[in-house]
C-alpha cells in the first residue's frame, strides 16, 4: 500500500494505514430524533452515530486520502515526552485549569474570613471529589497546624480524661468508608428566584471522599462515658474556636476521629491534622482542627446553634438541630451555563443523588417540568450517605424542556418541591436546608440555565 | 474556677478548663501483653489505653495544674487563617510533603525516558490512591496532548471505520468504575532475595481509583465488528506508539475508553485526554494517550507481546499474553522500614488484596512466617477486580515475628508462594508476574524489614 511519509510511523508495526476524509471531520450531525426516549444502548448508538463520531470515508484509498486531509504527525507523537522526576506529587494538565472550586460569585461574601468556595460539580467524573477541589467553608480562614504539637483532649462526663497525640490516634485501628459532605447552607441562594447561573453556584457546597478515621465511639469506650453524657460537644483549633454539639447515640453509631481523606492525610482546608467526621450530617458538626472533645448532659446552645445554623418556621420561631441532610438530587449535566451542541438528539443526563439518612433507592427524572418522571440508573456502588450517580438516556425532540431529577431514599422519604417545603417551614430570604427538587431549563437553542422559582 | 488568661479563651464556650498534668503526657506506655491475639473491638481499647491515650491526672486540679503544665494557647487558635482564593486546585499541606511517588532507587533505570515511578502504600488511607502520587511507567516519558487536535481512530475489520474527536467520546453514554492498575513489573525485584527497603519499592507499581469512560464494547457496536474479528490492537500517540493486542472476549466484557480518574479528567501521565482501561490486566495493556484501534485476526505479536512482556517457562519458552493479574495481597502496615514504637502491645496491621480475575473473598494473615495463619477483616466496599483493604489486630509480644498476608478470589485461586510459583515457571532474575505471599520480619527492637527469600 502506498503511504506518505507521515504515515509510515502509524503504520510500521501493524502494516496498514489511517485513511479518512476532511470532508467527514466535523460534519453537522445526522441523528433521527424518532427513537423513543426510553432506548437502550443499542438504539442510542445506532442514532447516535454520526453525533459520536464520524465514519471514515474512502477507508480503501489509502495515500491520496490521507494527503488531502493533510494527515500530519503529531508532535506528541514524534518527540521524547516529560521525563520522571526523583520525586512528585502531581498536578493536572494545564489544558484543566478550568477546574477548580471558586468563591460565591452569587451571594457576595465581605468577611474574607468567614467564606466558602464550592465544588465544580458539573465536571466532576465519578463520585469522588478530587481534594484539590473538594469544597471549603471556614470561620476564620485555614489553620495550619502543626502536627507534633497539637493535641486532642476527651474530658467532661468521662470516668477517665485523656488528651492524645497524633501519634496516640495513629496507633489505633481505622476505618475508610466513603460518605457525602454538604454544607447546610448548600442551594440557599435559589429557592424563589434563579440567582445562580450554574449547579457549582447553586449546588456546590457539596463533595464526597473516602475518609479514614477512628470511630470516636471507641475513644470513648476508653474513656468511659458516664451514663448521664446524652451529648457531646466538638471544638475546633482555629481561631474561631467553632463549636458544635452532638446527640451521645450519633457519635456513637458513625462519627469518626478523621485524619484521611481520598487516600491521604486530610488536606489543611479540611481540618488537618484531625477533624471529627459525622456522616450524613450537615457540614459544619464535622469540626474541622479538631482539639476538644467533651461529654456532657445537654447541648450547649452554643452561637452556631442559636445565631446560626438554625431554620425559621412558619410560627415565628427557629428550628435547632436540623442537622441531618435530607435526601437531594440534582441534574448536573447538562446544566445551567451548558449548551446542547449538536442540536436535538441523545444526551446522557447525569446527576447526583445523596441522603444523610440511608442509601439513595431511586432516581426519577422529568423532561417537562414535573408532569412525567421516567426512572434513571444509578451507579454501583450505591453506598449508605454517599453521593450516587444517576443517568438518564435523553432524545431531545429539540424543542423546550425543563428537565429535574427526585430522588427517594431507603427510609422511604421523597424528595420535595419547593412548594412541600413552603408549607413546613419558613422559606424567605437566603434560609439553610434546601432539598428541593431543582429544574433545569432547556431552550430550542439547547442553552440550559437554571428554573428554579 | 480558677482560670489562668491563657485558659480563658478555651473555657468561655462550655464554661470548663483543660487540667493535665505535664508528667502524664508522653508518659511512657503501660500495656498488659497477656490479651489474646484475636482480642475483639472492647479488649484494644482497654488494654490499648496507655498506649494510645494518655489519662489526664488532676482532673479536678485548676489552674495551678494547667500553669505546671505550660499550657499555652496555640498560634493557629489566636491568628486569622488564610482566606480562601477567588479560584484554586489546592495541595497537600507541607507537612506532609514526605507523601510523594518516587522512581525506583532499587533497580536503577539508566533509560530517563522508559522509566516508573512508585506509588507510597505504606502512607495510603483507604483504597483510592490520590492522583497525584499513582504509579507511572512510560516507554518515552510523559506526552502532552491537546485534547481539541486529538482524534481516535477506530479501524480494521469493521464495517464503518470512525474517527472520534474528544468531544464526540464526551457525548457518549459513559460509567465509572473502581479498578486497581499494576504493573506486570510490579515486585519483580524482589524473588529470592530482599532487594527493596519498603513496600513503596517492592509493590508500589501498584494504584487504585475510580475510572470514568465509554466502554468500547459501544464503539465497536457502532463501528460494526466483522465476524472474523478476534482481536483488538490499541495503540499510543506518545512517541514510542505503544501498542497491544488484547483478545475481543475481554474487550467486549468490560474494557473502557476512559477519560476519567477519580472524578477529574486523566493527569497527563495517565494518558490525557484517553487511554484504554483494560481491567485487572497487566497495566501495559491499558494503553495511555490512545490514537488508534484496530480489529485485527489474531494479536499482532509487536514488541511489546515479544522482546517484553513476556515470563521464562521451565522449558525454556517463553509465556507470551500473560495478562490477567492474579490474585495477590501485601501488609502495608507495619511494613519495611518502619519501627513497632511504643514496643509490645496492639498493632493493627494492614494491606491491601487485590486480584485481576475477581473480587477478593478471603485474607488470612501469618504472624510466624506461615505456620499458622488468622482470618483478616475485609474492609467494605469490596468490588471487582479493586484494592481491597484488610485489617487484623495483632498483640505484639516484643518477640521476632514474621508477618505475611494471603489472599484469595472469587475464582477460588490462593495466592502462592515464591516456591509454589517457581514450580510452574522459571524465576531467574528480574521476571515479570510476581503474586507471591510476601513476608515482613519484625525484630525485638520493633523494626520491621524485608523478609523475602
Amino acid at each position: 500500500m502506498a503511504k506518505t511519509d507521515n504515515m509510515a510511523k502509524e503504520d510500521k508495526s501493524i502494516g496498514s494505514g489511517w485513511h479518512f476524509s476532511p470532508d467527514a471531520i466535523h460534519k453537522p450531525a445526522e441523528v433521527d430524533t424518532a427513537a423513543p426516549p426510553s432506548a437502550g444502548r443499542r438504539s442510542f448508538l445506532r442514532k447516535g452515530a454520526a453525533m459520536a463520531g464520524v465514519a471514515l470515508a474512502g477507508a480503501g484509498g489509502g495515500a491520496s486520502v490521507a494527503q488531502a486531509a493533510k494527515l500530519t504527525v503529531p508532535e506528541w507523537s514524534r518527540t521524547m515526552g516529560k521525563p520522571i522526576p526523583p520525586t512528585d506529587y502531581g498536578m493536572p494538565i494545564e489544558y484543566e485549569s478550568h477546574y477548580v472550586r471558586t468563591r460565591s460569585d452569587v451571594f457576595v461574601n465581605r468577611q474574607n474570613y468567614s467564606d466558602w468556595s464550592m465544588s465544580p460539580l458539573q465536571k466532576q467524573q465519578g463520585i469522588v471529589t478530587p481534594n484539590g477541589v473538594f469544597f471549603e467553608r471556614h470561620h476564620n480562614g485555614t489553620a495550619k497546624i502543626d502536627p507534633e504539637q497539637h493535641r486532642l483532649v476527651i474530658h467532661g462526663l468521662v470516668k477517665r480524661p485523656l488528651v492524645f497525640t497524633m501519634s496516640d490516634l495513629m496507633r489505633y485501628p481505622s476505618v475508610s468508608k466513603f460518605h457525602f459532605m454538604e454544607c447546610s447552607g448548600n442551594t440557599l441562594t435559589d429557592w424563589r428566584e434563579p440567582r445562580s447561573t450554574t449547579v457549582q453556584q447553586s449546588h456546590g457546597l457539596l463533595s464526597c471522599a473516602q475518609w479514614t478515621g477512628v470511630p470516636l465511639a471507641w475513644l470513648l469506650d476508653e474513656a468511659g462515658v458516664d451514663p448521664k453524657g446524652k451529648w457531646v460537644m466538638l471544638e475546633g483549633a482555629d481561631g474561631s474556636g467553632h463549636l458544635r454539639s452532638i446527640p451521645m447515640e450519633k457519635i456513637m453509631d458513625d462519627v469518626l476521629i478523621a485524619f484521611g481523606q481520598n487516600g491521604e492525610m486530610l488536606r489543611a482546608e479540611q481540618g488537618y491534622p484531625i477533624r471529627a467526621f459525622v456522616p450524613g450530617w450537615e457540614g459544619n458538626t464535622s469540626v474541622k482542627w479538631l482539639r476538644r472533645i467533651k461529654v456532657v448532659e445537654g447541648p450547649a446552645h452554643v452561637r452556631g446553634e442559636t445565631a446560626r445554623y438554625t431554620d425559621p418556621m412558619p410560627d415565628g420561631k427557629w428550628r435547632q438541630f436540623s442537622m441531618e441532610m435530607e435526601c437531594k438530587s440534582v441534574i448536573t449535566s447538562p446544566s445551567g451555563g451548558m449548551t446542547l451542541r449538536g442540536g436535538p438528539g441523545f444526551y446522557e443526563i447525569q446527576g447526583f443523588a445523596w441522603s444523610g439518612n440511608g442509601k439513595i433507592t431511586h432516581v426519577d427524572v422529568t423532561l417537562d417540568g414535573g408532569r412525567n418522571w421516567r426512572e434513571a440508573t444509578l451507579e454501583e456502588p450505591v453506598m449508605d450517605k454517599c453521593l450516587t450517580r444517576f443517568r438518564y438516556r435523553w432524545n431531545w425532540d429539540g424543542g423546550p424542556a425543563r428537565i429535574a431529577s427526585r430522588a427517594k431514599d431507603s427510609t422511604g422519604y421523597v424528595q420535595p418541591t419547593v412548594e412541600d417545603l413552603a408549607r413546613e417551614r419558613e422559606i424567605v430570604g437566603f434560609v439553610q436546608h434546601h432539598n428541593g427538587i431543582y429544574p433545569w431549563a432547556v431552550s430550542q437553542q439547547g442553552e440550559v440555565t437554571n428554573a428554579i422559582g
